[in-house]
């Protein structure tokens, strides 16, 4: 007997309990097969994956499934629960627009593609991936017209409603078309700017142990939880695992430890967004992070507006003396100006934060293009060469490897995410002047060492929110207003020429 | 339309495939519990792993299942469709036994005892230990009513048909008899004779990197295939992981190389027979390890008989001097004299192979009596006291750490286990001596070097079969009879008191 005057819901409640934990075995196998796996391993891991997200798939949308979505909108729930519930819906309308087959197909080809993807990037080797990324486009195609078919929306905007539920490609364009017309004019001043501007290198080699050390000092240092997470190597910077078990990872090269110790404190951000949202619901689809934009706003925030902040800076710099001994480049002015450096670049995740929404252009015109059919693989190195060279000035020729092939993300089939980057940069700078317009003295309270004011504000607003509120209400909540790309604008000509 | 004449054999092969893969997600999970997971992660992780176990027991249990194995007995089978489908059988009727409820709660207790076992453990604290032991005990006895009512033999047999199908408690009783009449008096020989030899102990300390190195190394001697597995650290070393990746773990101190060193071997005993199952029938029953008394005179081959033979030892001497540095420890007739070194001790896993046999009688009796009812938790440290004292003339009063609590067996509700690593033993012994049958010259080859008489005859007699002989049939096969313990007996005489 169930005396429960909302059984329907209590029933979704429990299967999306169930689902969340095989979803924590799905994360550890992903976390396991970049991190860990050997070689022999992958192709047995590849199928082990595909079964688990077609299980999840079938329960996900099994019609008894869909029937209790429907009586419970019926039944008196609490706000929460509402909000819960319109999750669930949402999840229900996108995954029921795929076939399991197509699920099963795609989580393959992603596999597939990611694996070989690893040696053949480091091999510049294009003509080896080509076959194993056009079937990984086909299946997303296949994705994006069902998907768009079921919500009445182009097919690319269709793949970005599952990373930013909500975003309209017609507010992308008008965000980027807008920075596309002042970005470039802003690189070529900041560059123009720092030219005459000495900054001393870092001096090498910085072994790995150390960096790793400093790694887990700043991680530390940023606030994040080593009980209920860890730091580890992989080819491509991810985080991982689950809220209560966050599986962070970066790469180190001996030559540069700036790279991997910046690229820790962006996934730091993650990290800690993920530890934060909220306990109670955590096996709910409430309890989730809001959005990948949202998400991005908080590795942004950590990455660039607080580590790149002269305050932060001050704190940094007697941890580099500790990690690799004295060196005049860890004087805080200097490394101000080298955490700063504008330089336009072929590979995105080392990019500085102002050249970064170009790189971010050049992808989201191309897999838009890609998805809706107006070009074919073969067309991406072109178009890539075209692209950089118009936003960034840069040549990429024949350069696969610091060109296409750079990212993990479209070898696994993940194509309209990278937009949720550069709002994430704006979102994290909105964020900020937020704070500012609450603490007067953040800058001063930074400088200080005391970084509470940062991680209340994103904690209390942003981390034990969840999903609760839709992202334009959750910015709203938070910062007075929905995304407003100016504040980003403002903090660029701020730091950068003011 | 299904043309073939075996549609129920078929539909049993695709769903053991689909188990298998579910099974590699178990696998992983309970390795990454062991070697990675942070402590906050572990209620998560226990809640996941009782999911997927319950959700595979549900599949293995589907009525609709054995319809199709009562089905598919009916079939014109080849003689491996056969054999497998005799195991798929006998996993069936045991699976069956169970009630889901049942394994869930086994899971989840298991877990929390054997997380809180890893602290309680280093605490000396078996007042803490006593009551998740407790209620880990109080399942197994339902779960060994249950098989026993279903196989109609004792209890306790009932759980050890789950690592060594078809061995009675008669058997045992038989072969630890024989045991208990000769082993102490050897045991005191050995320790007699050895009481004048002198022998030199290496000098520390052995820096952990130098000695993962040479585990590696010594790994790689051994034959371990890396793009296939992996080697890491946990707390009490196993072999897991799948046959496609296996994962090896060991614990190191650095104080002492030898333990780890030689667990390592052990270990890589078990890796190779998982990595040479026949890679054919991987995804089925038939293609998986025979027992775990097989199992384990593999690793014990690897750990015992080739590790602490001469030749063998010759070999090993220069890779020390290597790793560490020369010292007169490493001269092989002094690691010879180390290997072979007899000490009754209060560890199993550091016991030499005369004392070892020890250990397991100790506990055998204990753990059966525990079982059957005969004994509670709260008798166990009395009886290990006496137990130890009678056969090893050890006091491990007030000793929970280094005494009941050391393994993690017992932690995580395996029970029926133990007399397996004894029988390996012995089993080892056998194949050793069936080699040299076969192979006159077996230990100048060893000598000069050349390891491959052992492996090619493991692999072609024990790996390649899988499951396809019973034990006893296997035994047969590959040395001209089932298993005769006087091999063991010879072998101790001859190594200790020759």
């Amino acid at each position: 007997m169930n005396d429960s005057a909302t059984p329907a819901y209590d029933a979704l409640e429990r299967a999306c309990c169930r689902m969340h934990r095989l979803g924590h075995l799905q994360a550890l196998a992903y976390w396991d097969q970049a991190v860990n796996m050997p070689p022999k391993g992958n192709e047995a891991r590849a199928a082990a994956m595909a079964e688990l997200a077609a299980l999840l798939h079938r329960q996900r949308t099994a019609p008894a499934f869909g029937q209790r979505i429907a009586e419970a909108e019926q039944e008196p729930l609490s706000v929460l629960q509402r909000a819960n519930l319109r999750e669930i819906r949402r999840r229900w309308d996108a995954d029921t627009a795929l076939p399991e087959a197509l699920v099963e197909r795609r989580t393959l080809a992603a596999a597939r593609c990611e694996h070989a993807w690893r040696t053949q990037r480091a091999a510049n080797d294009w003509d080896g991936f080509a076959p194993n990324f056009r079937e990984v486009v086909a299946i997303a195609r296949e994705q994006a017209a069902l998907l768009a078919q079921r919500q009445g929306v182009p097919r690319y905007e269709a793949l970005v409603q599952e990373y930013e539920p909500g975003l309209r490609c017609s507010t992308i364009d008008r965000i980027f078309g807008d920075l596309r017309r002042w970005l470039p004019a802003l690189i070529q001043a900041v560059v123009e700017r720092q030219r005459g501007q000495s900054v001393i290198a870092p001096v090498g080699p910085f072994p790995l142990p150390a960096q790793r050390a400093l790694s887990e000092r700043v991680m530390r240092l940023l606030g994040f939880d080593f009980d209920a997470g860890r730091l580890d190597v992989s080819a491509h910077p991810f985080c991982g695992g689950t809220p209560e078990d966050v599986r962070l990872t970066t790469r180190f090269a001996e030559d540069d430890f700036l790279g991997a110790l910046m690229g820790t404190a962006h996934e730091t951000g993650h990290a800690r967004y993920e530890q934060k949202l909220p306990r109670a619901w955590l096996q709910q689809p409430l309890g989730m992070a809001r959005s990948m934009a949202i998400h991005e706003s908080q590795s942004l925030a950590f990455e660039m507006q607080l580590g790149a902040h002269p305050g932060f800076v001050a704190l940094l710099a007697p941890l580099l003396a500790q990690a690799f001994g004295s060196q005049p480049a860890f004087e805080p002015s200097n490394l101000q100006r080298l955490l700063t450096r504008v330089t336009p670049g072929f590979i995105r995740i080392e990019a500085d934060e102002v050249t970064y929404p170009a790189h971010v252009i050049v992808r989201y015109e191309i897999e838009r293009a890609l998805i809706e059919g107006e070009i074919e693989v073969d067309d991406v190195p072109a178009l890539w060469d075209a692209k950089m060279m118009e936003l960034l000035g840069v040549d990429t020729r024949g350069n696969h490897r610091d060109g296409a092939m750079q990212d993990v993300h479209w070898a696994e089939g993940i194509f309209g995410y990278f937009p949720c980057y550069t709002l994430g940069a704006m979102y994290a700078a909105q964020w900020f002047a937020a704070m500012r317009d609450g603490t007067p003295d953040l800058d001063a309270r930074i400088a200080a060492g005391d970084l509470a004011p940062v991680f209340e504000w994103l904690e209390a607003r942003i981390w034990s929110q969840g999903s609760r509120w839709s992202t334009d209400e959750l910015a709203e909540r938070a910062s007075g207003r929905v995304l407003d790309p100016a504040h980003f604008r403002e903090h660029l000509q701020r730091r950068y020429l003011g």
